[in-house]
């Protein structure tokens, strides 16, 4: 293609409010334009790229047997309803009427759209396994987009989803996809780390995100040093220390406590260390119900592990108000007798402990009192937990689970498999199979996305230098860039070229334009062609090929220059 | 692929509401299922067939020089508002709000998106002429989708758009689109039809439709025998055939006219032919003016042509109540005298007339009077015209402009091409060019439209049979479709044939269930791949090749398949 045809060209200034590096050189080097804030165009450059990448995504797809197929856009809400996603996604969701009324909403993630349309099929166990895929528009109406292709509110994603008839056979499965995914990245330049993750919306028992390291990433992460553990910070777990866990219980004590609220407070008036104290959290969820969240001094609530523990879907903290209603008082909350408090006053309540408080003897914390603390409080002897287990943030410097010291780590999240399980089939009536004995049974379930937009995002982050974009040869828009100097008005010898190149087969983005070569050069770093080919009055019949990646220079003849595109 | 991994098979009976062969056999033969009415998901095999013909598109687009890229699904509204399309697309256009109350339209054409694009460019004469494409989800929310793939609410369409400098420039590709559209549609088997054809709320002046002749198409158009002419019934030009043109203007006359309301009321009472008799119809426009239009009793208004005359966009049948108000009585309508009326009661009324009021003299017609009627009336003389022009309908047996008699024919629309001309450059501010001579000035432009879904409907509504689908090679989803009878337990033939054929890289589909042949033989003519190969114990190491169009049978070797498709 000839650049002077090239819709879109180079720009010497980045947007304003631009701060990524994928988002400055993907605009100024002419691949993109936003149209709102997280939409925006490709261009013919950056649609080459992007269609580079579909079809790596989709030959690696079809060799695991996975088939390619497509749904609507607008997905019928009462799908959603079924499977009570409409409460639970929450303002991402984007809903539309048509003129009859008819409710949809803008595909989001399609588990739903799936499940309705196999479900029109008698599967029989023969049938199964099987995965479908496709490469569609989705729409996440984010509180805030990202510049770039980073994080947009509209972008194509592959998504797959798997039907089994077992656990064992989906197990095999998301292996397999997930080996299916380390290629893909691998194939198109990114190291890929597979990271424990929080399903969100999604749902399931367990996922991974495919991250690809980077400061610029939104996806915090734990991390050991022998790589056996990775974890988001959602979802790591890591072993709790013991502290005085040898010490004699203590009968408990009440005592005055003219303090403050935080727990600072406590540390100060009681002079105990802060991994004494108890530390307690009153929140309410969805339905209006309320939960205590108790955990060790030193330790944070993390809110997504107790909303899983719980399982509920919504959680904001309780008003001063609430917690009064409730038979408790803020600052001085605690477990100790408040679930009786709380079913005299006709509260739900249900109390949820990490299992950090196993750890410690003789804490100390609130009395449900104003200025009235407790000291040499006991698990067990002085209070119980309708629900134990872990709810605590992980913190860089502790230790995994299986021993090794957690490093934070910072990435971009470019793809995620989940395991589904029942969650869908059980949920939507008929999504079900004939088993071998007749019987009919819910399909075991899996899901896996990669969002097209943000890997080459990703791309651009991993691949650059001060001049412009580096590309990985597989993604390229073009093989070679080809430049000529001081064009001879009788006959070009860059139009030879070029036309020997494109008989060759050789996909070559000839700059014919009447500038400057300085401008021409500046325009191929940034474009970030993987070869640079320079023909001039001085290199005579030879062409100068110049590596975008290694700076490496060589004077070929034409021949020459045929043959490294052959190999 | 195998069949028994394949999502997606046959089915023995039609949906209970299709009428369409393409949408029966479509469903039966597993290549598209319902998601709600015209919204469809595509199968395995379908989405191979799409996939097929969207290949076919991209090459010869790309072979013209257009460049692919993609716009946003979600439009903003305000660049609608530039146009005011959003009241000229009227229900059609869904609208959707984001969380921060921005408005979107789900795009249906994306002249507007593009224009956008363009004018953030700073674009010169040298950059001109380009065009931009794309494939890209459209959504029309149609009164009534009919079944299958033939009318959706939600597509994928090539759409296209042209910019140029000049209108010279432009009626060169406009040339070359049409060419290249139909040598597409000729590699997808389609023969079509250009047909001159109305640009609804596309705007510009003119546009063609590209029609695949067929009964059950929706585009009625009329052609001569000799094909010089085709034209939508929307837009038909005929001769207008002289009546009692030579005869002498008699003075007028006022009758009582004791009659009812219709044109035969008319005819009965003066004992006088229809076509001497003028026809008067009151219409109102978006804005609530009045428009008089005026023809020979015999023609029929066409609502199009009035539209574009009077350059408004929308058009309904006048009340008794607002005829009366303007001076005039329900079936006693008349050109003359009204425009007084009209200004006395201060009203706002075009009379637009029809050129066929020329081939008669000394007509009949009302007198704005209840039981009046006005004889020997003449143009010119007796009432004067504000608009005249063409506004009557065509009908088979009319003369074309060229004196050829016109056909009535009917036939599905796949393409569109549309001249644009400054219909949006000069609407949106800043879409223009720094031509020569250093002056600003809009872009000329032209769009272009395939339907794909539709097109794949049309190709099965051409190609088929009582067995089922008959694909050209071109579009198939596979190049053969394998069948073995009597597997043998020890060591499959189909197998190793199988395995043969991929590795020669024929595509194909291998039938490896445990049915019975007959089974196999009828999903396979229902399917439609245009070669079915047969193992069996009978012909030993020999495949039965059959032709699915031409039913033609060999036996041949291996070898011999494997040279037939290398052919």
């Amino acid at each position: 293609m000839r650049y002077s045809h090239l819709f879109g060209k180079t720009f010497k200034e980045s947007p304003k409010d631009a701060t990524l590096i994928s988002h400055k050189l993907l605009y100024r080097a002419g691949y993109i334009r936003e149209s709102t804030a997280g939409r925006y165009y490709l261009l013919p450059l950056g649609m080459r790229v992007h269609q580079k990448i579909q079809s790596i995504i989709k030959e690696e797809m079809d060799k695991t047997g996975a088939q390619e197929m497509i749904t609507p856009i607008l997905h019928p809400k009462s799908l959603w309803k079924e499977t009570n996603r409409t409460s639970s996604v929450g303002f991402e969701l984007m809903s539309i009427k048509d003129r009859s009324e008819t409710e949809f909403v803008l595909g989001g993630t399609a588990e739903e759209m799936l499940v309705d349309l196999v479900r029109k099929f008698q599967i029989s166990y023969k049938d199964l396994p099987f995965i479908l895929y496709q490469f569609s528009t989705k729409f996440r109406d984010e509180m805030r987009a990202r510049g770039g292709l980073l994080r947009l509110r509209e972008f194509v994603m592959k998504d797959g989803y798997s039907f089994h008839s077992t656990e064992e056979d989906f197990k095999k499965w998301y292996k397999k996809m997930g080996d299916t995914y380390t290629k893909i990245f691998e194939r198109l330049g990114l190291k890929t780390l597979i990271v424990e993750s929080d399903n969100g919306y999604i749902g399931g028992e367990y996922c991974h995100e495919f991250v690809v390291e980077s400061q610029i990433g939104e996806s915090k992460f734990f991390m050991t040093d022998d790589g056996e553990y990775a974890a988001h910070e959602e979802v790591a777990q890591f072993q709790r220390d013991s502290k005085n866990i040898d010490e004699k219980e203590k009968p408990m004590e009440e005592v005055k406590a003219m303090r403050g609220n935080t727990m600072e407070d406590g540390v100060k008036l009681h002079n105990m260390p802060l991994w004494q104290q108890i530390k307690d959290l009153m929140m309410v969820d969805e339905k209006g119900n309320m939960i205590l969240a108790v955990i060790r001094g030193d330790l944070e609530v993390n809110e997504i592990k107790l909303m899983h523990l719980a399982k509920v879907y919504k959680l904001r903290h309780a008003t001063e108000r609430e917690i009064r209603e409730i038979g408790s008082e803020p600052g001085f909350i605690s477990p100790i007798g408040l679930a009786e408090k709380a079913k005299k006053s006709g509260k739900h309540l249900v109390i949820i402990g990490d299992i950090s408080l196993r750890t410690i003897k003789n804490a100390y914390t609130g009395a449900n009192v104003k200025y009235l603390d407790l000291l040499n409080v006991n698990i067990d002897r002085d209070y119980t937990l309708d629900i134990e287990g872990d709810i605590a943030f992980a913190r860089p410097g502790y230790l995994s689970p299986h021993g090794k010291i957690l490093v934070a780590k910072r990435g971009i999240e470019v793809g995620n498999i989940f395991q589904l399980g029942f969650h869908y089939s059980s949920k939507m009536r008929g999504a079900c199979f004939t088993d071998v004995d007749g019987s009919e049974k819910p399909y075991y379930m899996g899901c896996y996305g990669i969002g097209l937009a943000r890997t080459m995002a990703a791309i651009v982050e991993i691949y650059n230098d001060e001049k412009g974009i580096v590309w990985p040869e597989a993604v390229a828009p073009f093989q070679a860039h080809l430049i000529e100097i001081q064009k001879s008005k009788v006959k070009s010898f860059g139009q030879e070229i070029y036309d020997e190149l494109k008989k060759a087969g050789v996909d070559v983005l000839y700059d014919d334009r009447d500038i400057r070569a300085g401008e021409k050069f500046a325009d191929a770093d940034l474009i970030g062609i993987p070869v640079r080919l320079v023909v001039s009055p001085r290199s005579g019949d030879k062409i100068e090929l110049k590596e975008r990646k290694s700076g490496k220079i060589e004077l070929l003849t034409l021949q020459d220059i045929l043959k490294y595109f052959r190999a």
